[in-house]
């Protein structure tokens, strides 16, 4: 590692991606590839979110990567939104297409005129799919691996509901999914609230939101999940028979989270060595390394590397054995750090003779060491408090990044001194909003469930203020 | 369900499919969705691949879905052989691009230009990739939900070696992992051995092929693992510095099964009920249903089926129990059948009073009864029946439709007769095994691994024979 977080903090978060073999650019402008790294930290994240999921009876589906343009276009607002950000498949082979396709920006439209079209009754209903895939958007601005890329990973849930109340209820048990998730595994607190008009998800009644700070003060979106009312069930028709005998739209849903959370987990955690990754997501959680000097230590030493292997594995710890030759146990400690395993197990002549163990943590880089008999228990012991001790970091982070602001020159000046959230009453315009982005970068992130009361009037316009928001500038 | 399957062979596949809850037409030719049925099969299907390929050191990656068309253009043979089926982006929102975009139909150009480029070493040899994704390929004939649609769920295994045989050794691991988990987890017997040069891969070395026969006697590849030689290193520069101080191109190896593997399962198991599925990839392996004839009755039924799921699960099996009060019996029946779900457990007030249970199997249709104490051994061991049964069954399919023709009247009259596999000699020439497909409409499908003595002359041109191989009309 060159780039030090607390001084170049977005080369630093490009080395660590890259260093820690997370991620790499692709051939094409706007493009990353995942590497194995990577890519197993987003099926670690993804088996916790699928577990629960399917615990609240989601199943999981498959839907086209083509969209036509027609049916894109059946919710206009939602259309718009999308225009500009689309990659169109115009030819197949060497014939111009009668109708341009859509590279599935999301699939709303989609599964209205798949899933939302077989429902007759209201028996059927809720219906309740997700889909893990990957989504394209197009971005004009320069590409950062995991939060802003042409192509990302994620996973879109789609909901039928009889009532707006039960649809309601949907929103809010995804969001609660997510929040538990990212503040449990992921060890990242987040604020969760409404968007504002401005900033919902087009074609939303209202959108729900986590957002997390990151420590360069920008605000993170980790998960939106939207009630869409009757807005797509409208035009794609999608209606039951109700028990009353007549016909009804229903109401929808959608809620995603995306590989962002990836990111979040590295510039959160991060530190000048590399990677810090929480326990519950770590694809290796302890790693093993031998420390022998002569060739006649090497055999026992490797040997009670192998046994600790086996028995950490056996008590379900995610557990790797460094044993290559041809490299020095301080190489292997370095680039262990880099790729953020939460503990690391050293083993040498003294541990053996002595029968004890060196373990250390990645988040706090401290040794200390443990009799061998209580090996399991140290390292479980270890594992959790280096989880709760990054969720509390991560705690101590937003506390420290929240600022309130009762007028307009106080915002700009907060907002300068140390960016993150900021606190601020505003009259719930458009305008408003619009006019406090334009003066300093930042907009409504997120608008607390629990109304917090005025703290000014509205900074913008001086009217009586009605929303209390968390402003900030935004990845 | 309307359709024979002995009749209307085509019509029986396409209503199952719908019937039985897999897959829908999507609103675009030549696309399919899965539902939650389908794609759940989908899942097990790959987990029981995905296992295999990580206890054989493969990991999982992520590579992104357009890839420019300079890149698709670097192995000429293989952009050729792609061309006429690639979707096209051209435009970007309301830009057109200044070069065109492919929508993956496979990834190994991109695999090179990301995975290959970062080689430096002999050390950091073999690498060994794997990607869970979908690929698409313009199909112009009509669509066949998992059997020929323009897009399609699949794998890709990638892999770089130093050296021809160790390409070799992996081209044969994965696809003996291909057979076993076709043969031992969905039950179908397949004939193993190499592709003719002009059925091979465009752009590999040789191809290896795994082919089954479907009732209708046509021929379904199942999986191909190729040897790609240095066809691709060499345009894509992926080199490494040999133990020798020198420069060498590496050997690379691609590997794939797709839904089809779903397509053939109903195919080759199926029946006039509906779907037959294999216990060993059955979503659901045994649906408990509680029979009773009045609300008395009622209570201690539910509840005893309750005991039963439970004790099922226990012991690992997956049961869904339908307490469903809006259905009869024997319309439940019915709709278990047409999902193929492999075990029906029935309980009745007579079962209970007797201390029994009554276990109904898919394959053979047929009942018996069971002491209560003793169901998880009775399910368990009806469930590995029927597995062996339905893999039996299909070995008999198999064997019933390979013939054996020594000249080309010959090779007309049994595929006339019966389709399926025609085994015949011929010299191993393009000229004859394109005659053969003119006059016939069948292709070499499989050259077996272990050369088989000629039957005749080339049955083509009359030369001496050198090739005796499986032929046949292909899905």
């Amino acid at each position: 590692m060159r780039a030090k977080k607390s001084e170049e903090f977005s080369e630093w978060y490009s080395e660590v991606v890259q260093e820690a073999g997370l991620a790499g650019y692709a051939p094409i402008k706007g493009f990353v590839y995942l590497l194995p790294y990577g890519y197993e930290l987003w099926e670690l994240i993804r088996s916790h979110l699928d577990r629960r999921f399917k615990e609240t009876n989601h199943s999981n589906a498959f839907l086209p990567l083509l969209i036509p343009e027609s049916l894109l276009r059946k919710e206009a607002e939602h259309f718009k939104g999308f225009t500009p950000e689309v990659f169109w498949v115009t030819m197949s082979g060497g014939d111009q297409l009668s109708e341009r396709l859509a590279v599935r920006p999301t699939s709303e439209t989609l599964f209205y005129s798949t899933f939302g079209k077989s429902i007759k009754s209201w028996r059927e209903l809720p219906v309740l799919v997700n889909f893990w895939n990957s989504a394209l958007r197009a971005e004009i601005k320069s590409t950062k691996p995991f939060i802003r890329t042409s192509e990302f990973l994620w996973q879109e849930g789609h909901t039928l509901h009889a009532t707006k109340e039960e649809a309601d209820e949907e929103v809010m048990r995804m969001l609660n999914i997510y929040k538990e998730v990212i503040e449990e595994k992921l060890a990242i607190p987040v604020i969760d609230g409404y968007k504002s008009e401005l900033e919902k998800f087009v074609g939303a009644l209202y959108t729900t939101t986590l957002e997390a700070v990151m420590p360069d003060g920008k605000i993170l979106q980790m998960a939106t999940s939207h009630n869409l009312g009757q807005n797509f069930t409208v035009p794609f028709e999608v209606r039951y028979l109700g028990p009353d005998g007549q016909m009804h739209y229903a109401w929808s849903t959608s809620w995603g989270v995306s590989w962002r959370l990836i990111g979040a987990v590295i510039m959160v955690h991060g530190d000048d060595r590399g990677l810090v990754l929480p326990p519950e997501v770590a694809p290796t959680q302890v790693v093993v390394i031998p420390i022998f000097y002569s060739d006649a230590e090497r055999e026992s030493v490797i040997e009670k590397c192998r046994e600790i292997v086996s028995r950490l594995r056996s008590s379900g710890v995610r557990t790797h054995l460094d044993d290559r030759t041809e490299y020095t146990p301080g190489w292997k400690f370095n680039e262990w750090e880099l790729k953020g395993v939460p503990v690391r197990v050293e083993i040498g002549p003294r541990d053996l003779s002595e029968g004890k163990v060196t373990l250390f943590r990645r988040d706090e880089l401290k040794r200390s060491r443990f009799e061998d008999r209580a090996l399991e228990t140290a390292v479980k012991e270890l594992l959790s408090e280096v989880q709760q001790n990054l969720f509390r970091r991560a705690r101590e982070l937003l506390n420290s990044k929240i600022s309130e602001a009762r007028s307009m020159e106080e915002f700009v000046r907060v907002l300068e001194e140390k960016e993150g959230f900021v606190k601020a009453t505003y009259c719930g315009s458009n305008e408003c909003e619009l006019r406090i982005k334009d003066l300093t970068g930042a907009t409504v992130r997120v608008i607390p469930f629990e109304r917090e009361p005025a703290l000014s009037r509205c900074i913008a316009c001086g009217s009586e203020g009605s929303i209390t928001a968390y402003f900030g500038r935004a990845y």
